[in-house]
């Protein structure tokens, strides 16, 4: 086989961009034996040239000017792993424009301006990639682009933030708290000291903007995505799930409806036991897609972590250097503008628990709440409590509007103690 | 958009190839307009005319004759859904000498003559495609070709067989056995009348000959496969894996070792219920991934079925499609000769039940048999029975021939009444 050099520009290098370098070192020989190609770390751009970073490369491949590596006619491919959007948006779209094929690992930066650099590689004709950016090692954007293209996807969920998912299963496993689980999880290094952008749900409304473009085929940003998190979730909530049959988990939600609109929504939402997504465990991230030949996916794998990230960075790297050596590229082709369809108007079954006075005539006051609110009762059980009773009810796919008008209004009513969590339901 | 129209000629037209033509019908202008391919079926080669397959075709797109499908300058993909290893060899040899682009789901054929077919298809320069040949819906050979190629694939476990899976599930949901599940299996449609190519695990061991092949570069065919079946696995086994906190799953093992060599099996397995291939049900299938950098990836989806099948025909078709639009193909590299380790010198895990004699130094002389092969034990559980007892062990790690000749030595015992079904073991 006719053995090809190709090299690559790093820019970063922190354990994402390490674990590349480090494994481009070690495997380069296999990866050359089997593709054609030879890969060659030729220049690497980092903040500081004092860390030791573990990965041996002469010193003349080091800069601390990225944009330099993005001009070398020494590199044939720019592999950004800064994070951020500035000024990685700059200089990827320096190296499309030099005719650079470029992989990124940045879910902020596409999440934001994914419409625009997918624009820039096609008027260029290169390659713009990005698997690691969605879900760690696991392979999603190429079957998505690839395997599924003539597929009529209709939904995507994911459990795709590591951090909350280890979270929530220590907390259904030991019954601790939402804080103590929190703590343990920073102190593992899975959470960080501000824990907002995970807990919150913008990593995985951002990861979330992404999948939903590609799998919709249209212009979907982060700022288009509902976001609810996991920091008002309690043990309570999590034993009553398990009580019924149910897993919590943050999901990624992504829908197409037939007229075409799409809505992007993260929250945490009760999973059938018997569902895949149930079983997705610790910080393991998993990706489940609905459609209408396929009928269901899912791929799991490791969502985080710098070896797995870079595991998938690597696979995109060496798409990008056959292409080249071929002269062809990838295309997530034009983007439609989205028609985002609003949360209000989208529908789900529900649960909902009310502390309520133990007196005759208070469920009839609660259920015809619910049924002038539109909201239909699926079942409904009642538990005793001092002096008080607790409903906890599921209810039919209902309109988010109408449920939370339906919890206002029960939480004006005399009779009712107090609202407990409202929990979407996820059944297979 | 430049759209270009492909013509395709399919080779039989049973329920994958009809559930293909109707998807092709239906979506031509969608795929179109994502991928710049319009497809078109030119030619559809049935072994009789007389049978309605609800494909709205014109009547001259019908043909008796395959090999005037292959030849016809009209059709520019051959896509090949008639199973079995003649006519279909032929047929693809000739297609692709005539550098047409193949599409199969023919896992038979590619588990025996497929390194021969690859490397013609390379020779010729054009795509030889098989994504449907292993686990029907599930993209699994193009991540393995693609995203993975940069990946050392240490270990691949499969439940690459619904109809097994279906047979397992149900009798470990309701207790029923082998036989009544079987049954229940052949009315609904998942078993054919003569079930032996599913249940002895012959179907299984041809995808894990095609997934062994392709995840570790070496030609790897059905016959290199060890087999076991699932006909003598019990309700007491069942039971008795749930209670021990196991499921029992047919796996398809592919495993490489350090020296390059390569071990492919499928075998009833206890798999640990926190494992994510324990809770894949019913019909489904899915493929557990371990490597190196990526740590551990799952793909869970319909493995069988007609139009999930299609589904993964149409992936490959539209990738086909593209890459003769732009005068390029996949390959899967030349395949090295493999090195099959003997499943004599493979290593698990093992459970095995014993009914013994409730006597005094029973369990010494069973336990100096299991030392003296070798065997390391991990667990003792004795339960009472009428007169006698029941010993469940669990070991640590063995090879297979000690296991096997641990238990010939036991079943000479006279203080050993039974040796029940020895299952391996597949922890998280």
């Amino acid at each position: 086989m006719d053995i090809k050099t190709v090299r690559l520009g790093l820019l970063g290098c922190g354990n994402v961009g390490a674990a590349l370098a480090r494994l481009v070192l070690a495997d380069a020989d296999v990866i050359a034996g089997r593709t054609g190609v030879r890969l060659e770390i030729a220049r690497v751009a980092v903040r500081s040239r004092s860390k030791d970073r573990h990965v041996e490369l002469d010193a003349e491949v080091w800069t601390t000017d990225a944009a330099s590596v993005v001009a070398d006619p020494a590199v044939d491919i720019v592999v950004e792993v800064l994070g951020g959007i500035e000024p990685a948006r700059g200089l990827i779209t320096a190296a499309l424009a030099a005719g650079k094929p470029v992989v990124t690992a940045n879910k902020e930066l596409l999440a934001n301006v994914g419409a625009e650099l997918f624009d820039a590689a096609d008027a260029a004709g290169v390659d713009l990639l990005f698997e690691a950016a969605v879900a760690g090692a696991i392979p999603l954007i190429r079957p998505l682009r690839e395997s599924l293209v003539g597929e009529r996807i209709t939904r995507v969920m994911g459990i795709v933030n590591g951090t909350t998912n280890f979270i929530l299963s220590q907390m259904a496993a030991h019954g601790t708290s939402y804080a103590d689980a929190l703590s343990e999880a920073q102190s593992l290094g899975y959470a960080e000291r501000d824990p907002t952008a995970d807990v919150e749900g913008y990593d995985a409304g951002a990861k979330a903007a992404i999948i939903a473009s590609i799998a919709f085929g249209c212009r979907v940003v982060a700022g288009d995505v509902s976001h609810e998190g996991i920091s008002s979730i309690t043990a309570a909530d999590i034993s009553f799930a398990a009580r019924l049959g149910y897993t919590i988990k943050l999901l990624a939600i992504c829908e197409r409806f037939d007229d075409g609109s799409v809505a992007v929504r993260v929250h945490p939402a009760m999973v059938a036991n018997s569902h895949p997504l149930a079983s997705v465990r610790d910080s393991f991230n998993a990706v489940f897609i609905e459609g209408d030949a396929m009928d269901q996916l899912m791929f799991y794998g490791r969502g985080a972590g710098g070896t797995p990230t870079a595991s998938a960075v690597l696979g995109d790297v060496i798409d990008a250097a056959v292409n080249l050596t071929r002269g062809t590229a990838a295309s997530v082709g034009h983007l439609r503008p989205a028609v985002i369809r609003p949360i209000d108007d989208l529908r789900s079954p529900f649960t909902l628990t009310l502390n309520v006075a133990d007196a005759p005539g208070v469920l009839a006051a609660v259920a015809g709440v619910f049924g002038e609110e539109g909201v239909s009762i699926r079942s409904m059980e009642q538990e005793g409590l001092d002096g008080s009773a607790r409903l906890v009810f599921i209810t039919h796919s209902a309109r988010e509007a109408d449920v939370r008008a339906t919890i206002r209004r029960l939480g004006a009513l005399d009779v009712v103690h107090a609202v407990g969590n409202v929990l979407r339901v996820v059944e297979v």
